[in-house]
């Protein structure tokens, strides 16, 4: 019984498919990724990666624990670091005007038009121990990992320049993990990216025509319902969004309406980290070792206003079935569990 | 050293970002699907598939070769099917009208909305034989595989009611198949997709400016200077995409303007599929056992005019990187293999 269904949001369409369930290899199974024995992001291999920008080391170092949490330049960045190296301060703080430089046209035509990819890279190494998923860190180690994520966000924001920067994760090969060892990256970009413009423009358009911001109603109408909730903790509420595009699809966004990540306080931040652990190991409690990235959905880095009508969130987004030809083709998603049924299965 | 290029066709933004391609497992490699030795799509199981919408017979039938192709319900679709059952006409001649019907509001909420995902959902067996890639294909069978594109395309035209059909294959798990057997995949949909929207209202725009169709221009800018140009046909150019989302992107379109798939002669048809089918192979002697989508993008079925803007296309999306949390949360992709050096790569 199949639906399109359109998110609130950003009115993205969804094909709910319920039959497609039952067919044969629905869910992946990805072999692990192969440990070569030689992981750059374990204790004793640091000289493996870029100097680190930042550390965070836990009360009592030792030589098994020197550190929690290191912070280094990606070494295969998808951005063009303006220093080419990796420093302690924010690695786009050269005066070029990040928009101006490097434009061209091929083959003197005007419709071919490229820009620097300018930005920043980092990689946050999660432990000094060969860990994958978050559910393996210290609670500890997880509660200052949501505070690496607010420090990098407000080191980047002074860094001038740049338009975003988004925290991600991807844990497993299919959710493209190149490596095992648990890291989440923060990508910093010259330009808003075209999903987070979206859901810009939405709730502006959604503010002004209600006078309220789209996710706070949202929050109230699905705690409300109830029907799509799957846990809550005092600051925050988690949810399968009405139109998930995948599998047990979660958001997590604060109660309070907030628009910027790096504004949250620690308490705050520590009850996040302590419900996204939560969220994660009830997905892998319904389908062990599965592939999962999460992000980040905060205000643009270059915006210095309070915005009433957006309201940053996590999105949690499971990896167990493939992206096809339709998706690519269509830009639409097909979602073989409801997310009725997904936030029943994660609530259990 | 990475840019952010804008395709012509959708303004989409993509980060090509070359030094991406050094890192560890940059290219994915799947292993192949399991045969259990019980394919359904083999010659012999014709039962364990729905009765066949049409068949297409070899000009003279064997034991071993009754059919070459056969088009199916699929088991698992996508779409409700109107009248539930499998049958040679169109499923979705039923006169309730697609979109009026269950419209519907979930906890009162006005934003929640969904309709029935109406439509038709069919699967194209290429072959009695237990093949994988159209690169195995007979050459008269991949003739024929694109005579049915077009008579189905025209078949679901004249069943009135739905927006859009897309023709679209799934090669190897990496891509999505969940079965190994060669086949393709019909989707029709009571709304047109997203990223054909995005084409058709970005294509409309610049021929508003202009006066031109968008894709004959750009065909004659890439022709000209060739660097990003695969191979050519008497009727079809190939080319990487200045844009390219992913390695070894690959887009094919008729040199004569053309805004309609079904409206192509036989003779086009034939060129068209030897075409295909050399690109193919020129993939998988780059990359051996390359997981690959390609899909057709066509004026919706719906449309009767002739479109001056819009020009019909397949897109070859080869699978050889994973979709990560940076795309998901930006709607942006990072390609590490230039266009301009895949079509070098795949000219050799």
């Amino acid at each position: 019984m199949s639906e399109v269904r359109h998110d609130p949001v950003t009115g993205r369409q969804v094909i709910i498919a319920q039959d497609r369930a039952n067919r044969p290899h629905a869910f992946v199974s990805d072999p692990p990724l192969l440990d070569d024995g030689d992981c750059p992001f374990c204790v004793g291999r640091e000289s493996n990666t870029p100097r680190a920008i930042a550390e965070y080391a836990p009360p009592r170092p030792s030589a098994a624990e020197p550190w929690w949490i290191r912070v280094v330049p990606n070494k295969y960045p998808a951005v063009r670091e303006l220093n080419g190296v990796a420093a302690a301060s924010p690695t786009c703080t050269s005066t070029a005007k990040v928009n101006e430089i490097d434009r061209r046209r091929i083959n003197g035509h005007a419709f071919f038009t490229a820009e620097a990819a300018l930005g920043s890279h980092e990689v946050i190494i999660e432990s000094p121990r060969h860990v994958v998923s978050v559910t393996e860190l210290d609670e500890s180690v997880m509660r200052t990992l949501f505070h690496v994520y607010r420090d990098r966000l407000t080191s980047l924001r002074t860094a001038g320049q740049l338009a975003y920067a988004m925290a991600f994760k991807n844990v497993r090969p299919a959710a493209g993990a190149s490596l095992a060892h648990s890291h989440s990256q923060l990508l910093a970009t010259p330009f808003v990216p075209p999903q987070v413009e979206l859901e810009l423009s939405h709730s502006q358009a959604y503010f002004a025509d209600h006078g309220q911001c789209v996710f706070c109603e949202l929050l109230r109408s699905e705690c409300r319902g109830g029907v799509r909730i799957v846990a809550e903790s005092a600051n925050f509420v988690a949810w399968c969004p009405f139109a998930s595009r995948c599998p047990y699809e979660v958001w997590i966004a604060p109660k309070q309406h907030a628009c910027r990540y790096e504004s949250t306080d620690s308490a705050r931040l520590d009850d996040l980290a302590a419900l996204v652990q939560q969220l994660v190991g009830r997905l892998e409690a319904v389908h062990p070792q599965a592939a999962y990235n999460y992000l980040l959905h905060t205000a643009p880095i270059n915006e210095s206003r309070e915005l009433p009508h957006y309201h940053w969130h996590i999105e949690l987004l499971p990896r167990l079935i493939k992206f096809a030809g339709f998706e690519w083709g269509s830009g639409c998603y097909i979602n073989p569990i409801p997310p009725e049924t997904a936030a029943e299965q994660l609530r259990a």
